[in-house]
């Protein structure tokens, strides 16, 4: 009975596709948040290496995967595919249910795939340091290590009130040698600003991506890295589909759903591009976005310009949003609670090429329960989404008399998340309901463009 | 340059190997606690099943290893070898290192090797509940995981102090499924006692093997589970050996010393005994157990009868022994405090077969800060008293001229003792000095064997 499904070493992808090659009319421009102008390389140069920028642009269908790059993957790629026979069993279903394990990278998730891309191309263009922000701790924790790896200083901005309620993730940065401060801190203009408006602030995602980005802007060494939502990161993701879909080639099978959890949409994407290019090729196969209820960008969000950010310093983008200053509830999957999503999942959803669905935490954790205990595995609260899609699309099958092949991207480990096992199995996670009124509001406050 | 070194899941081993067959003196037969008479199968019966019975006692050099159980160690089998270019770089040597990484099964260590045998052999004897102690809660995790996987109840005596101090570990098992307490419990006997004299008692390792052994002794349905110590527990550690041997001959090298940390010996023993093997064959091979200077068992013990607990509830061994009241200070490679030694690795060590050093934990911390900066891992505290010493025999062979070939068991992954890499960085960790005195004193209370 196959199980694991591994690649050899020399079955690692050697090249990134780029889906922006496949679009039939080209991502709406992003526009610079004072102009309200399209974005030139020239804006971005203080922030990002020429490199990225070009993977950020370019037509190109695909790009080399660096030398440097593929040594560093060696670590834990290709990850492990495994055929989920045990789950299978577990929830009676006929439907076969494949995973794609990105947890297995010394991060824990699959942010590292475009950490170390990104440590690498900025270390060539002699860049010193890497700002950045992260919430839960994700992000940070593949930043610092990829920077410990090339020799880059990593700066992190972390949200206070998770610098404060996981200590944990941020010791694990701490020893790749990453500086953490907590947000809003004493060291930029941003967080000077909040701190004398409101000395007790907890911060927020939006305030560190603030003091992130002055911090890289005002400092000739330093660059900023963004760990989902632009294009370069969700390029460097699609190691993730490419695998998947040698691994699927192996035992002879392809999915009729490709499922991922969203956020920023990097891990879904990473996932499901190679798979939407077989689909623009005529292939009959669904790609279906999960996300939660509480943060339901493109199951209830609209597909408008807006900005990036809550302080209305990042791009406007063209993409799903609740608005800029959504803020949503404090649900355990802290990596899905952005107001926005990937430009390119964005209109792949708005021309029906990807679904979405939302589902709410209590049933999401009963899923990830039902995994933990038939696959041995504890999956990370946003990957937990994935796992209860994967098995409502294996019942479906049942349901209409089909053998579906379900693939899902198990995204991360849960070795950080056990305060919310705990907190479910004593019944004490609340069903966040998407607040239709505070959306609506929040949409009224999109920018005006032309 | 190769850096992971994979074996395909085919190359997984069939069997385990049994070093008993190998001794040319057989091991001191374990004593009656009550009785001091040579220990029977029927005296152990009401708490092990049959199988693991002849395991811990048998001659046989090989055992087949049951598809049920390979079936699941495919989850995380075979486990990668890895060529630390980057840590060699790093410390400057011109030496080689390899480590078997047994990180990557579900439990983040490797303990599920023994688990999933004892859970298999148990559930097929009829057998519905497992008990167990755990200190810091890598074992727990490890037989809850194996309990959840084949529908058995574990019920784990988690040591107060732990459970109060580690919520995360107890989570972790209670995810799977695994019912924990605090020990000592009201639930015992034992558990009772320790709560008149001492009702504020945070407990003891072997407080909660008496509990453990309480509970499986006075119910039919349910047996006892050791994570170490004992021949069976060493014998399906073996598979990390008899990979590594395959991992090595895949790259054209042998190593020069095989190095691990010991608490109860099945770590180090698993990766050790194969090469034993060879050198029984007249390979020349060094074979280095590591421990903490706080529980010097092997560099400051005595070979001796002596009880496996400290309640005398346990079998009499003949082993490196601190003396069976010894307690040893609390630093943080919680797995390594045991104050006696497995069998099979103190004989070994006691005729020059094996050697043993001892270490104090910021030198250790430091080797572990030094790893996670280059090869990308975070170390648990016992494994990385296996870098310290990696590290040491590797710039040996520099001072001496000659390039060494250093293999060490990276035994698990550090992300429940991040606490720890902080009150390293803090400069908050004190360097025990072994109790010289201490140890004299317990040595004196070993019992009197004929």
């Amino acid at each position: 009975m196959e199980t694991k499904i591994l690649l050899n070493e020399n079955e690692i992808p050697r090249k990134w596709y780029n889906i922006l090659a496949d679009f039939k009319t080209p991502l709406d421009p992003p526009l610079h948040p004072g102009t309200m102008k399209p974005l030139t390389p020239p804006d971005l140069l203080p922030l990002f290496p020429m490199a990225l920028l070009e993977q950020e642009m370019s037509p190109q269908r695909w790009f080399d995967i660096p030398d440097e790059v593929l040594e560093i993957y060696q670590l834990w790629r290709p990850s492990p595919m495994y055929r989920a026979h045990r789950l299978e069993k577990a929830i009676g279903t006929k439907s076969k249910i494949y995973y794609k394990y990105e947890g297995v990278s010394p991060a824990g998730s699959h942010k590292p795939n475009t950490a170390v891309a990104q440590a690498y191309y900025n270390k060539k263009e002699g860049i010193k340091r890497l700002t950045t922000e992260t919430g839960a701790g994700q992000w940070g924790s593949a930043l610092s290590f990829a920077g410990a790896l090339f020799g880059l200083k990593v700066t992190v901005y972390m949200v206070k009130i998770s610098y404060q309620q996981k200590p944990y993730r941020r010791i694990m940065m701490e020893t790749w040698g990453g500086e953490v401060h907590a947000s809003p801190s004493k060291l930029t203009n941003a967080g000077r600003g909040i701190l004398k408006e409101n000395p007790d602030s907890l911060g927020s995602l939006g305030i560190a991506i603030s003091e992130a980005v002055e911090d890289a802007a005002t400092h000739d060494d330093a660059h900023y890295s963004l760990g989902s939502v632009l294009n370069h990161v969700l390029l460097h993701q699609t190691v993730v589909g490419l695998e998947a879909q040698a691994q699927m080639k192996k035992v002879g099978d392809y999915p009729d759903v490709v499922i991922g959890c969203v956020g920023g949409g990097s891990n879904f994407g990473g996932i499901a591009m190679p798979f939407v290019l077989d689909k623009f090729a005529g292939k009959n196969v669904r790609l279906l976005a999960v996300e939660p209820t509480a943060c339901p960008t493109l199951t209830k969000g609209v597909y408008a310009y807006d900005y990036g950010d809550t302080a209305k310093m990042a791009p406007i983008v063209k993409m799903y949003t609740l608005g800029h200053d959504f803020v949503p509830a404090g649900i355990h999957a802290g990596g899905l609670r952005y107001h926005g999503d990937s430009p390119i999942i964005s209109k792949l959803v708005k021309e029906g090429v990807m679904e979405a669905v939302a589902y709410h935490q209590n049933p999401v954790f009963e899923a990830a329960m039902i995994f933990a205990k038939s696959e041995g595995i504890i999956p990370a609260p946003e990957a937990a989404h994935a796992i209860k899609a994967a098995i409502d699309e294996a019942k479906k099958g049942d349901q209409e008399g089909k053998q579906r092949v379900v693939l899902f991207n198990l995204s991360g480990h849960g070795h950080f998340d056990l305060q919310a096992y705990l907190d479910y199995m004593d019944k004490k996670l609340p069903d966040y309901e998407h607040p239709e009124e505070a959306i609506k509001e929040a949409l009224k406050k999109l920018p005006k463009v032309a």
